[in-house]
């Protein structure tokens, strides 16, 4: 089903790319970003990457080395510019990578760019950080 | 002199926010930034602040505690979409709190909103994390 223009079809999509990094369905993941040159990513405490193909491969390495991931995500706060959705959100990552379980509090910054013709929002960055996750952005999505 | 809409004055922009905190000049720093609520910003290492006073209240801050900051700059890289203009680059931060020195990289996502009426870019979203900064971005700005 193809999004719209709108906020809530931009927070879904977000919404969508962290239930595909749970599914660790690496072809579906490789859907929710644009097919351009200007992808960046920024996963917690790596140095960015540049490009599609270094970004997709950093996706690929992550979801073959990644038992289970699971995403709790508050206070996502979304605007639109144009062409452009941005979302930020706050994630605590519980994951299982070989025999260690990790736990972390992120901020992510998610930028969508909006592909009129398929009609799809279509990820091109995502900067993700680590941080204390602030107790009351618990209540759920917040629209500006 | 009002910016134009194109990359190398959206470069300059980001040029100028960095040195605008080089020179610890809070009301030029506050004219970096866009009159708007959708105002986010992260610094390394906080937690991140969302809205037009929360921001500027911690530039006012930073700016009364640092005795100096320097900021080299790398591998800068620029795109335009519609009214928003999308910087990423590599900062080597050298400053001096109180009588302690600091020296850390970071990586940053600049979002600049194209402000017509007054010809300038004007910052809306700063997320800046800790990173290594590799080597081999020194060779100056890349535009894509």
């Amino acid at each position: 089903m193809p999004d719209t223009h709108t906020l809530d079809s931009l927070l879904a999509a977000n919404e969508r790319f962290y239930r595909t990094f749970e599914a660790l369905d690496y072809p579906a993941m490789a859907r929710c970003w644009e097919q351009s040159e200007r992808l960046f990513c920024v996963h917690p405490g790596w140095a960015p990457l540049r490009g599609r193909r270094p970004v997709l491969e950093s996706w690929a390495r992550i979801i073959e080395n990644t038992e289970t991931i699971h995403f709790d995500l508050s206070g996502a706060e979304a605007t639109l510019s144009g062409d452009v959705g941005i979302v930020t959100v706050f994630e605590v990552i519980s994951s299982k990578v070989g025999q260690e379980r990790h736990s972390s509090g992120v901020v992510a910054t998610n930028l969508f760019g909006w592909d009129e013709k398929a009609g799809l929002w279509k990820l091109f960055h995502h900067h993700a950080s680590h941080c204390v996750v602030p107790e009351d952005s618990e209540a759920g999505p917040l629209l500006v």
